[in-house]
């Protein structure tokens, strides 16, 4: 199946601007990508990665068979344009092409196994939305034409309304994994506890010093030297 | 299977002390519950409530086959203490017991539904667990004498941690339904967005007059006569 991973490649991760320099958010965001990529090829499928700037795959020191089946276009619109011009209905489709599913994953779902992507693949409805926290959308299938996406706001649930406008059958993934996007400082905590045995984003968290701080009970990352300013 | 659900009935959510009243806190605590345990009676099991004070279940007003299914027990410990009690290596068990399998799920866990439920209670390594958001451990089912809980701090990497040093097998359950505890007021927005039709909290909460707000393209939850706050 074609997996369409959206990057914002220009301004990572800003919401992290409080814990991460922009050098930082930008090498966090890049080994998410790298870790969503593996979990897409170890899924068994290719990802593509639609990046709003240039993006040299060769730089993310991909594994070489995840290197030889991810690609990467550039597309400077909007998030929902992008992937609306990818779907089974978008721009480059015609109606003869019959309908090739298409998925949509998160660069920012560094908690993402293939186990967790083949759950949400292996559906059969013309729509399967895995949720974000929010009501977010973090990764879905497209099996219809006539179904757009639209990301802005509380988007799991527009994308309920769409799929039922379009006639669509829709069905939603129960997954922790694919739940977890990184967004915000509190979201580190998560990949330090569930990223997996050699993820990549686990791995560049910790060179930066961080670490699980459960001192008094409540849980939090800590950074070399917050110790001491508490 | 016997499905221990604790419940602190005298102090309920006080991380929510921002949006809600006391009084107020206890109706959604209450709700949550109930919730919990027409998803436990519906996974066909039976749920114990093991409560920090006295609690009458018929004042939750449950459906009949639950309020039949379902029983309460007092105990003032410490939830770790309480729930230690009953796992198949507590006070109450002996050798001979054979090994019955016990099974904890919180009270808060809002978005639990039979199948997020079955799909934990159906596992069969020694020890299961279905991981919290920030480290915590929301549910798990015990199948070994020698696994004993600690809910304080990251619970889920020492839950693990005890597996291991007891030679108990480990599986983690991937739920997002099972992952959601309402603890704290952005946490509501998951009660709003995929509460179960019928479910008693969303309708709890809407009865207060929350509603999802996503009026600038984030996602939060609003009160009446908080729009004009603004």
């Amino acid at each position: 199946m074609r997996v369409v991973v959206p990057f914002a490649a220009e301004t990572p991760k800003t919401r992290l601007e409080s814990v991460l320099t922009s050098a930082e958010r930008s090498a966090v965001a890049r080994a998410m990508l790298a870790d969503v990529l593996c979990a897409v090829v170890g899924a068994g499928h290719e990802p593509m990665v639609v990046s709003t700037a240039p993006l040299d795959l060769e730089t993310l020191e991909l594994p070489g068979e995840v290197l030889a089946s991810a690609s990467v276009t550039l597309d400077e619109r909007s998030l929902t344009d992008a992937v609306n011009a990818r779907l089974p209905g978008g721009e480059g489709e015609t109606a003869t092409d019959g309908i090739d599913p298409v998925a949509v994953v998160m660069a920012d779902l560094a908690l993402a196994t293939p186990d967790a992507l083949e759950a949400l693949l292996a559906t059969s409805a013309d729509v399967a939305i895995a949720p974000g926290r929010g009501g977010g959308t973090n990764a879905l299938v497209v099996r219809h034409p006539g179904f757009a996406v639209d990301y802005h706001g509380t988007s799991y649930l527009d994308h309920r309304e769409i799929a039922r406008e379009v006639g669509a059958t829709l069905e939603t993934v129960d997954s922790f994994r694919l739940a977890t996007d990184i967004d915000e400082p509190a979201d580190l905590v998560e990949v330090l506890v569930h990223g997996r045995e050699g993820a990549r984003a686990p791995t560049c968290l910790r060179e930066f010093g961080f670490e699980i701080d459960d001192r008094d009970g409540r849980v939090d990352v800590g950074r070399d030297g917050d110790h001491g300013a508490e």
